[in-house]
């Protein structure tokens, strides 16, 4: 938890469960809401450093688990302390699309490494950031893949077992962490999925009544947004 | 201490003390004394994605330490995945310009990293592995700026408490595991210090009286390299 006087939201979940939408448009409503800056980032590759070395992991040469790892960490703490950490300190919003629990799902699931030792160099590396509110978009990987290819059976076996052992991983962490996680179920239509973000997010930024207000506002179907607005209110 | 069958050697030192001429040195006389591959290598640098890495940290943005030391680490990582460790498998004599202790010396040193976390880091990227021996070709820093620019006074103050504290941090970190570091007087002629490198190296890693013989002949002033041969038989 950052002692800065910003907010600092992660979104995590496997691909194609729409990360990426989401995060803009929290970052829409949050700016909306609050009046703050909004800053919408990502790893790995939310600076210019980063974006190289996005590249050299994604593209270059094969590496061992720790060199990718090590990669992974030097790109988050450089977009800790470049982007994450000065926007927190102007008490700014920072909503970006993944962060440290994507390195223990990816880096740690089923290869070489630990989740402990993945998460340890993380915290390491951001001199113990964590976000205020993480939010998992939950998602059967098969339908993820679906959204991203149209055909599901694109996925072959070993690609399959690792997405469900990546998810597992994603709700494992926030069962164990609820002050920390939300959960959204991310298989129903855009408008609906973004309506249960808001709610969740503002509830758990302990955001002021009159953002409570907005989030009953109809970004959804009205009859549900207003629902589950009033089950929080 | 590797448990490969090959060697692995380190040098350390500031600027100027002549690392890279005495590890090529070094090499050609273990390969000739022991007939087997030897490996010549650097850090950072000492492959493709090294290069990369090498210049992303020299010549790319300014970064914060843990930065740094995540890319040296990540660095190392994958020199010692992709060379240094394969090379020892094979039976091979690996000889190192920096190693591990340069990360310590420079990225710990009066910056904000402690050594414990800079140590710790650079063992996890290695899985733990240490030279069999670390030559710290040791040398005043004024002494060394010298020999590079010709201008011993061209060191600014700043600078040259850097120099000395990693210096210093080096000295203390041989006398704290002997059993690891040879200390080298730098100072002396290029013959003479690669002969007492010849000799102590040979001593550490229990070379066959063979080695111990080609140590005394001449590489320097025979009268020297005799002597010290002959003390150390």
């Amino acid at each position: 938890m950052s002692s800065a006087p910003g907010y600092f939201v992660s979104f995590e979940g496997g691909d194609g469960v729409g990360k990426t939408t989401h995060v803009r448009l929290l970052g829409e409503f949050l700016h909306e809401a609050t009046g703050r800056e909004v800053v919408v980032t990502r790893e790995p590759g939310g600076t210019g450093l980063g974006t190289e070395l996005r590249r050299l992991v994604m593209h270059g040469d094969d590496m061992d688990p720790r060199t990718e790892a090590l990669l992974y960490a030097a790109d988050r703490a450089h977009h800790v302390a470049t982007v994450v950490r000065p926007a927190l300190e102007r008490g700014a919003v920072v909503v970006t699309d993944r962060y440290l629990d994507s390195s223990v799902a990816y880096q740690a699931g089923g290869r070489e490494l630990s989740e402990e030792e993945v998460e340890a160099l993380s915290l390491w590396a951001t001199d113990d950031l964590l976000p205020d509110v993480t939010v998992l978009l939950d998602l059967d990987p098969q339908v993820g893949a679906a959204r991203l290819s149209g055909e599901p059976d694109r996925l072959e076996r070993a690609g399959d077992e690792f997405h469900r052992r990546t998810r597992e991983t994603f709700l494992r962490r926030a069962a164990a962490d609820p002050r920390r996680w939300v959960v959204v179920d991310a298989s129903a239509g855009l408008d609906d999925v973004q309506a249960q973000v808001r709610v969740d997010v503002a509830a758990r930024l302990d955001l002021t009544p009159v953002v409570q207000e907005a989030v009953t506002e109809p970004v959804a179907e009205p009859d549900e947004a207003g629902a589950t607005g009033e089950a929080r209110a």
